[in-house]
């Protein structure tokens, strides 16, 4: 399966797991709607800062 | 391997393959970068519209 595992960097500047295996990313306004392939699903108010899908690695920022 | 076919919304509103296999994405000001695992490299002024990576489908609009 080629989901990713989304990290959002916090305010010290570190990356920490945010949601595993996600399968979908939409963006709405302000807002990233991220769903995993378990169905779980979450709205965070932040924009891709990069992606390395063959690394199934993707980055938020706030 | 885990890339995704990237599609860009043509002016008719269709989506029409841009770049296959990209493995790295990096929001740059308006402009998204893309690298496939290839080594091709793309520019684009455009934006995420949705992302289905267990499909392996990333589409862009401008």
């Amino acid at each position: 399966m080629c989901e990713a595992n989304v990290y959002l960097i916090d305010e010290k500047g570190e990356e920490k797991l945010f949601l595993e295996s996600v399968d979908k990313i939409l963006p709405e306004e302000e807002n990233l709607i991220l769903e995993n392939i378990f169905g779980q699903r979450k709205i965070v108010k932040a924009r891709i800062k990069e992606m390395e899908l063959v690394n199934h690695r993707i980055v938020l920022q706030r």
